[in-house]
Formats: C-alpha cells, structure tokens, sequence
C-alpha cells in the first residue's frame, strides 16, 4: 500500500488507529480455547468487530513465534484474511528485525513478499546496511526504531550522541539512506513532549506511536505535537481494546473501545 | 549448558568453532532438494559430519523464517536433533530480537523453552527492560549486539555517546542489568583491533565473533586481543564451511573447512 493510500484511508474512516493483535492465550475468552485455532478464531472476531473503526492492525511476532509452528500457522491465517477480506487495511508485521545485508533480504522476503504484509518494524542498531534491504521493496515500508514508550529508551536512545541525543541521530541519519521515502518510525506516546524536536526532523514521515492506554500515553498530546498536513500518525492500541472484556461479547466491547479511540481521532481530525 | 560446561567441551574438543546454519535453498547441493525437508537433511548431513570439530551451532532464524512454517518446522527439527543427539553442543539462536518487557517474556520463553535453545543473541537499542526478561533464565545466555561485523556499525556502535562509544556504553551499562553474569556479547572478527579495549570493560564475558572467513575477518588477531584464561571465545564461520562444496560430497568438505579452524584453534589454544 503506497503512503497515499492509507492516508485516503484514513479520511475516509476519520480514524488513524491500529490495532495490536498481541494474542496470549492466558487472556483471550476461555471458550475460544475450545476452537481448532484460538489464536486465529480470536483474532478474526476483532477484525470482524472492529476493521471498520481502524486504518491498520499489528500483530507482534513474538506472541505468534511463542507458540511455535501452530502460532506461525496462526500469524498466517491472520494476514491471510485481513488481504482477501480487508485489502484496504494497512498491516505492520512488528517484528523489531534487524541484520546484516543478506539476512536482512532474507527477512524482508519473509515478512514483504510470503506474508504479504505492508510493513515491518526494524531495529537500527546495525545501521544503513541492515536497513536499506528493506527500503528496497517498492509501495512497502519500513518502520524504524526512533524512541520507543519502554523506560529502557533512556538507557541509550535519549544519550547525546555527538552532542545529539542517539534517537535523533537515528531519525536524521536515516534520511540519507537509499529508498528512505519508504521509511516510517516508532516514537512512544509516552514520549509525547519530544515530538515537536522530532517533527522539525522529520517533518512529513509517518510515526507509528504504540503506547496509548495501557502504557499511559495521551492520545491528545501525540496530535498536538505529532500530526501533519497529511496526519503522518498511526497510533496503536493493543490490550486496551482486545482484551476489553473476556466475556462471549469480547469482540463488540473490543469495538466499543476502538470507537471512543476512533471518536478522539475524528476530533482531531477535524479540528 | 553452564559456562563452565561449554569451557569444558571447549578443551575437550581443543575448539571454540560455531558452526552457522545460515541454510539457503539456492546454495545447497541440488540433490538434496528431493528430499522431503531439504533443509533440515542438508542441518543434518552437516551436523554428522562436522559436530566432533565444534562446540556450538547457531542457526540464523532469518533463513527459516524465509521459508514460513515449512522453515519454521526444519528449525524445529534442526534443535531437536542437536538437543537429542549431540547434548554435549551449545545451541545460538541467532534471532536478534528485542522488545519490550512482556513481549521479550515471550520470545525468551519460545527461544529457550519450547525450542530448548542454549541462547539467543538480542539487540540492545531498547534499554535494560527489554533485555532483563531474557537474563531471568537459568543456565541460558542472552548475547547482546554490541560491535558487529557489517559496515553499518559505523553508523551508530562506534559513534561517542557523553564521550564514549555506543557500543562501550552497552558493554559498560549492561553489566549493571540483573543476572548480568547470563550475558555474552557479539563483536565482528572485522573488528578485532577493538578487543584490547573490549577486554577492559568485560575482561571474563564470553564473545560470539563471527566474521571470520567469508567477510574477511582473522583468526589470530581475534585471539590475540579477546582470549581469555577461561578462553571467552566462541568464533562462527557460517558460509566459509557450511558451503565448501555444492557436490554431493558438501559434508565432507565442509567437515575438512572446520577442521582447518579447528586446527588453528587448537594451536591458540596451546600457546
């Protein structure tokens, strides 16, 4: 999905939420367990609830990976029906990757062309060789560590790197590297105040902003300092919504909750 | 395996070689692709020819995720046949992940759990709490991304942060995590000029350095900055050895690569 396109997407549904698909099975409605695939039966009565109330869904790798090949077969699933179904959604494989060159292709490969997916989150610890794999393909983007919402940000992104702090570093570094059109980046809704720096950065790119909610990020802050002329705001809520309820009626409380998020955006939007 | 199991079998094998299963099906010998699992027979073929040379194999997840659940289902078989066989070798997930605190929960518990690896490598860009989750695990290694081998490691690892570099700043920060003594750290054997220095700041960590061979890092030099008196060494060759030949004589070629590192070794080891 080309930038434009999502951004038609999300004046036409006056919403710029994305929802985490974070399934533990240790908190998804006990009756679901009795379903060949719970994690992909719980996941398709969140889409179906709530596609029309959001722009993107995200599962994490890791809750997937965590259940071994019965969880990869479910991320599979999952992505399966949200392109045959939702083709007009915008997926974000969050994966956190990030490799040498040729592991990096092999990665990008994974995530861009088997699974379809039309983003994936990356670290950039390795820099401009391990990303710019990734940057390669066409009308897919790579979404880049900046400043994540965990308090082990301040371990090494918010240090001054050269009299820059780290995460900074990172976001006017990787302007220069090839394809960086196709970049977007991760900063913390609980990083909220740092925004204006960021923006003067990068003023136009897309952020993925996970942290909204549960992690206690606001959601009125990020769009005061964070949104563009083109919105350039994709901000995730995961536990918040999917786990609303554990009741049989999971799946409409999951939408009420996306909808007072999807309301806020709509106000925003307007403004 | 405890550290000082792996000490153990590293003067018992007169060898610190880690042996990379970086499996490409575009590399492997074209016989093999008539296997039911050609990748898993291709692990198998080089395990059996090659595990009295090493101590430790480290397959790179990227390679098997490539292939989805099909990847995902060799690498299964790949561990359990490591784990059922050869107990005696250490296992490197080479995964390079991070995230934050309960999503590094998951990944540690489907690394070292229910795939039974000996250690994961992890990147460190997201601070302490993404890390820790790892470190909680007894008789496991977490190997933290400190200096690696691309090129890319300019951009960032050697960059000063308050006037030290990154990667020192990890080396240096990371020991303060709780269960530290669990950590190993990954440096490039292109980088082996930086190990004098290294050894100031973890004098004793064990070092996965790969580098060696294809990407034209040496031997000597990394052990004459980084060998310790409880050697703190392991060294990877993945495509130097794993595709020595693409005959149907692949596992006997790559057997006589390792042993010619292995043979190395062991003259370091008696200096």
């Amino acid at each position: 999905m080309t930038t434009q396109q999502l951004v038609e997407q999300i004046h036409k549904k006056q919403s710029f939420l994305c929802i985490g698909l974070d399934v533990d099975l240790n908190k998804i409605p006990k009756h679901l367990l009795e379903e060949e695939d719970p994690i992909f039966a719980f996941n398709k009565a969140i889409i179906d609830a709530t596609h029309h109330l959001c722009v993107a869904y995200k599962p994490n790798t890791a809750f997937y990976e965590a259940y071994g090949i019965k969880g990869w077969e479910a991320l599979e699933k999952t992505i399966n029906y949200l392109n045959e179904e939702h083709p007009e959604i915008y997926t974000i494989a969050d994966a956190k990757r990030g490799d040498i060159g040729n592991t990096s292709t092999m990665y990008a490969k994974a995530f861009f062309e088997d699974l379809g997916f039309d983003s994936v989150t990356i670290a950039p610890y390795m820099g401009k060789d391990s990303v710019e794999p990734f940057l390669a393909f066409k009308d897919k983007h790579t979404i880049l560590l900046a400043l994540t919402s965990n308090r082990g940000a301040f371990d090494f992104q918010t240090k001054h790197v050269d009299g820059v702090e780290l995460y900074k570093q990172v976001l006017e570094t990787s302007k220069s590297w090839e394809n960086s059109e196709n970049l977007m980046y991760v900063v913390g809704a609980t990083k909220a105040e740092y925004l204006a720096d960021i923006r003067k950065i990068i003023p136009k790119a897309f952020l993925l902003v996970p942290g909204v909610g549960a992690q206690g990020g606001n959601l009125q802050e990020v769009c005061k300092y964070g949104i563009t002329d083109t919105v350039g705001l994709l901000i995730n809520s995961s536990r918040g919504i999917i786990y609303a309820s554990q009741d049989v009626n999971f799946a409409s409380a999951a939408a009420q909750k996306a909808e007072e998020l999807q309301k806020q955006m709509q106000a925003e939007l307007t403004r």
